[in-house]
């Protein structure tokens, strides 16, 4: 854990520059705005370590696949979010000498990540290897507003020395992919174009072909008029720029203006792609940059209206979940139903930048509660576009008649992974793409999505937990072998609980499903049963009925919790405090086998499963499971502490709520799991707000209806948080003696408090005392 | 399966030139005499498709290994046997056209491998694009006499035209692994050199800095008196060779002679390693061919004398029993401790050319019938010799105070292997250590080995078991999580019935040592019991007592069996011929996850415990389990057919033994799994003869006593074999109506025949009817 991070609520401040932390910093301090995504490397030339990152919305490379031994039915490539061309590249050079924090001596090196109004800024003074000393201002921007659009300002200022100043602003497609499995490039380029003051240059990915256009066009400033300068363009293979020069006067400042676009061939004619980047780079430079920052301002300002958490008394709190709320929003517009969240968004390469189970079950609850409704239906929509890509991978695995399953990790639909236990094995993810759809109809009451979207998922999952189960004379009833559970430390097990439950629920909601779409849209449930030939190859949901009737769930006698899988009960089951000192993480320490057969939890397993049907539990079995699991549970995922927090808030457990709660919300701000220079943990942030906002506020949707049971971290003097339910906007804030329930919207709402039942009419105050 | 080899008792034949089988014959009539092999590749240029080949025993490199995911504890390299110099090179060159049997026309070829004598022959008519024709014929053996060396003849005649011939022979350094697995090259050049009629070179390999130094001597031959020819000597990187420039009438004959001698470092110093292979090729110069000739059909006819197989009235099972037994000789000498049996032994790079559980299980009892004790023990020494690995291996993966775990693949006692499921898990191969001690000892009555070795390795090993089980409360025994056994279809199992059975035998079996040890030579005991702090941290022996007295061993009450692993008897059990046509072999057609939740065993488990173990169970027990598992069994390893061939005789299922003994006797011959091209699955064909000497000929050991139960394939005349047994040498035959065993030692020998005792003098013989 480090603690270099400055505390303020609205701001990431980094002082003083440690080149060790700059990869850590790069990721922190990242930038985007769902289209885009840039980390927080230099402009200037930067010869220290440094993992440099711009990546581009959906634009992938299925790079080969790197395996031991392989086996069948492993898929032969991982698609990977690539870096694209280096856009933010303004090198610096001062009468033959390079700025390269690397050589010069730093000092007075802040890095500011404007939280409020979404910006990076970076100032420090520079003293060369010469004793040319200069100060540097930038502040850059991906623009939320012309998502195509990104803006860096530039700003040097001669200190101790007269002479020459160059700025070389440049577009860089020679870039590589750090976890490239073969060290390939994965770009071509496809044209590119200099000329003064503007450059633009497009390149294709290899295999996938996409386009991607990038595009500068430049202004410049300065104060005091005897400032002159040259421009010239260059041009080279992959490499497109100016070089601007100065002849400045000691204490003047010149600065220099880059307006970027970048645009894929998502979104632009291939044809005129480099044309379309090049006049939307005109376009804002026209618009100027400081219109540009007022309108990045007021989008923010409107953004943190519908989703701002605030903390009193606790600014490392308040500054984190801000933080984590920022990166949410920086990486997932719901724009585009062709997107999602990979789980370090575009802040690093790990991952790949594909989309895991994360998305559905834990930043779907996110969105669904802090934006517009169409946000989380494009997630959902993006999954019932993979449906036949998941049919397809079923088939390949020897599942027949429309049986679906989706992939562990993907970005087109095809699965990526590449580890039998967690490809093959990891089929829980199933069950979180059909809960997702009840979450979202729960939540939004969008009924009619079932049958336009939904009920052709549900079905084909359904089909897969039939057929994956078999009957079990001896058990006398429906089992399901060699699975991995949430719970990664326990592969190809059986009958992993929480696996067994979802395949339960699952084909029950199927069932529920079917028949409130016969009734209530009987053409198209026609249609869709003739689509997917319902009931053609046996009576499906007789069969369903009698899987979910006979499916085991055991419970064990002892103890009466739920029983993780089969043999779990056989270990020996230490508390994690017997873990012996210095082994902690034990993925780090221990052989994988010692970490299989232990009894050690690598995240919530049955948890998961109380968590996501809490209604369907009394207190009683919840807290005798907590108290059973917990215990066992070693949060070496990102995932988990939030999951363990929400259920200790709701046990009353306040002391273990909120140390789960610390543990997640600056996971990445003080570099808890020592991998933040490999990029964000941006899908657990979601936990984090999750944490929050169902935790220590104890928000619930049960039956269409919003329930709140909040209570106070007793280091917090108070808080406060948005969230958007069917079409109404409440700011929620909690103090020591009273809750207050403020309806920013004109849609009234009837909500429940500590079980309560009371109605908020539109723009009114609700004040309970707690 | 395919069937172009020529059936013949003696010889393995090809007639007929297909480029498509080259690699698979290549394979086949690989040649090798323990201290090197080499495929069947062309001496002249090929230009087709070929998997060149020249291996160097115990010369290795420890390539990087290549994972998907990494977890804690995988070793970071995969050390592999490489292909060295290639020696065989001899281009030929006719009028400036190159010899190359891709682009000639090809006519009359034959290839023999002549395993009485250890030959490989070549002949073969080719026609040039220009209309040249010639006639090769080349012999070439590596000597079992002489092991530094290897000799070529190679006679070309020109049968319509008169002109220039080249032999260029060479040694070729420029040699690659076609598994690499990062496209490295291994070999580092240390020196050369090149005159008139001979040449050297020297190469290093990296990491490992093993020197291999190759040297040849040349002479010529030639019918009548008119051929002239010049000779010139070139070298160049990685390369060198001579050029010898025959003019030559048509009809005439000229020959090359190459004397190769192939030294490493294992055996020579490193300083003057080169001119130590100069002088050896020198001194096989000196020898001359046909002495070297007649000494290795020496040698030869002395081995088969030990070890031969003769099949009556079935040419097919005569020819690959031949095959088989020459290839185990070909691979092994016992000569060096510190050589080892890859799978593929010298004839390809597939499993790297490395050390697994095979060794033991398969290979040792080859070897204990065959040959002296003395090569069996340099099996046990070499494990012996690997102790301190195999504890460091143990430390790495959590175990303490001495525990060993003997590394699944090795060539130095570094584990290499890189699937958890594999490395981790599959831990029986300990059992088969401590195994081989015990079956070691059986066959020779060297009970000196304990002490002086063997009990150190039983110590460690005993010691690991205990550590790796657990107690369970609830079962009231010892449990093991998370083991693979031999079948590998099956991954992270609990209480692999196998797994445990060894356990509890080892630890039983090291208390008795122990004890047999401190009675015997008290002295040496408290010197092991001293080294190994035994009982320094625990009452060792009594724990031991305790673990294998109540280690679980499930019986199935339904249906009497050994229950393969817990939850084995969840599963749908139907039988292999349930499995769709066209879907066999499952490992091709079946996703991994289908394959492991499936009931299809790999190869014996259970039955591999009971076959170990025979002794202990009756024939009641043994058929129960027989009939049960077998059907479940799919033979997916090369090392399966064999153990269930020696069970069905022995429950006098006779159809069944000998469907099992072919589909493992031909193999390679007949390409059976479509891989032979990869090179022999060497270390089973010591199970092919294990079918017929312990099934058929219903060979035991039994408390240090020779039993024979001989059963005739009613598909034979008669067959017999021999074995060496405590000094005496049997010569065993069997036919309808009569056993006859020849003693062909001067030492009698007590045995016993369908149970009954007899006594064989030295020299006699004894006839027992059938």
């Amino acid at each position: 854990m480090r603690d270099y991070i400055k505390k303020d609520p609205w701001n990431i401040i980094e002082e003083g520059f440690d080149p060790a932390l700059n990869r850590i910093s790069e990721s922190i301090f990242s930038i985007g705005n769902g289209r885009m995504g840039q980390r927080a490397n230099f402009e200037e030339k930067y010869s220290g370590s440094s993992l440099r990152g711009s990546y581009v919305a959906g634009v992938y490379y299925p790079d080969k696949t790197r395996v031991g031994w392989w086996k069948n039915g492993y898929p032969e490539y991982f698609a990977k979010v690539l870096n694209a061309t280096n856009w933010i590249g303004i090198h610096v050079n001062i009468e033959g000498e390079e700025l390269d924090l690397a050589s010069a001596k730093v000092t007075n090196f802040k890095r500011v990540l404007n939280m409020q109004e979404g910006l990076l800024q970076r100032s420090f003074v520079a003293t060369l290897p010469s004793g040319k000393q200069i100060e540097v201002q930038s502040t850059r921007f991906t623009s939320i507003v012309d998502c195509d659009n990104a803006v860096i300002r530039y700003a040097v200022r001669a200190l101790n020395f007269s002479g020459k100043l160059s700025f070389v602003p440049l577009l860089d497609l020679n870039v590589v992919n750090q976890d490239s499995n073969y060290d390939e490039q994965f770009w071509v380029e496809i044209s590119r174009t200099a000329a003064q003051c503007s450059a633009a240059i497009t390149g294709e990915t290899k295999k996938t072909a996409f386009h991607v256009a990038c595009a500068f066009k430049l202004a410049m400033e300065h104060d005091g008029d005897d400032v002159s300068y040259t421009i010239s363009p260059f041009s080279q293979d992959k490499l497109v720029g100016n070089t601007v020069n100065f002849t400045i006067e000691q204490g003047q400042t010149v600065s220099l203006i880059k307006y970027v676009a970048v645009i894929s061939s998502l979104y632009a004619d291939k044809a005129t792609i480099q044309t379309t980047a090049e006049a939307s780079a005109a376009a804002a430079y026209s618009k100027g940059y400081a219109t540009m920052l007022k309108e990045q301002r007021a989008a923010w300002a409107k953004k943190w209206a519908e989703c701002d958490i605030t903390i009193e008394g606790d600014v490392a709190a308040q500054q984190a979940i801000r933080f984590n709320i920022l990166q949410m929003n920086q990486t997932y517009t719901g724009e585009d139903e062709r997107l999602n969240i990979g789980p370090k968004g575009f802040t690093g390469e790990k991952y790949g930048g594909v989309t895991y189970w994360d998305t559905e079950a834990y930043c779907l609850p996110f969105y669904l509660k802090t934006a517009d409704p169409q946000v989380a239906r494009q997630l959902l929509i993006y999954r019932y576009k993979h449906l036949g890509r998941a049919i397809e991978n079923a088939t390949k695995l020897g599942f027949k008649h429309g049986a679906a399953l989706y992939p562990m990790v993907t970005i087109n639909g095809e699965e990526c992974h590449n580890e039998w236990e967690i490809t093959f094995e990891e089929i829980h993810r199933n069950g979180a793409m059909s809960f997702a759809i009840y979450n979202y109809i729960n939540h939004t009451g969008d009924v009619d999505y079932l049958a336009e979207y939904g009920l052709e998922v549900l079905i084909a999952i359904s089909r897969f937990w039939r057929q994956r189960v078999q009957w079990s004379e001896r058990r006398k009833g429906y089992v399901m072998l060699g699975v991995t559970g949430p719970n990664e430390y326990e592969n190809n097990v059986n009958n992993n609980w929480y696996t067994n439950l979802l395949a339960q629920w699952t084909l029950n909601y199927t069932r529920e499903c079917l028949a409130l779409v016969k009734e209530s849209n009987p053409v198209r449930y026609t249609e869709i049963a003739e689509k997917t030939h319902l009931g053609g190859h046996e009576d499906e949901l007789s069969i369903w009925a009698d899987v979910a009737a006979k499916i085991v769930l055991p419970r064990d006698n002892q103890t009466g919790v739920f029983i993780q899988h089969d043999g779990f009960m056989d270990k020996e089951l230490l508390p994690m405090t017997a873990i012996p000192q210095g082994e902690y993480p034990i993925h780090k320490h221990w052989s994988w086998d010692r970490i299989l057969r232990s009894c050690y939890i690598k995240q919530a397993d049955v948890l998961q499963g109380i968590y996501t049907f809490e209604a369907n539990y009394d207190k009683e079995t919840l807290k005798r499971n907590f108290d059973f699991y917990e215990p066992l549970t070693v949060h070496e995922s990102s995932l988990s502490p939030c999951i363990h927090s929400i259920l200790a808030s709701s046990l009353g457990y306040e002391e273990l709520a909120y140390k789960f709660y610390l543990r997640t919300a600056r996971l990445d701000l003080d570099d808890y799991n020592h991998d933040t220079d490999d990029g964000l943990h941006i899908t657990s942030m979601a936990g984090t707000w999750m944490a929050v906002v169902e935790g220590f506020g104890g928000v619930r949707v049960r039956e269409g209806g919003l329930q709140l049971n909040p209570s106070l971290p007793k280091q917090w003097q108070a808080y406060s948080f948005r969230i958007t339910f069917r079409k109404s906007l409440l700011k929620i804030t909690v103090k020591p003696d009273v809750i207050c329930i403020e309806n920013e919207s004109d849609v009234g709402i009837e909500l429940a408090v500590y079980g309560q039942a009371h109605n908020v009419l539109g723009r009114q105050v609700l004040r309970l005392p707690r």
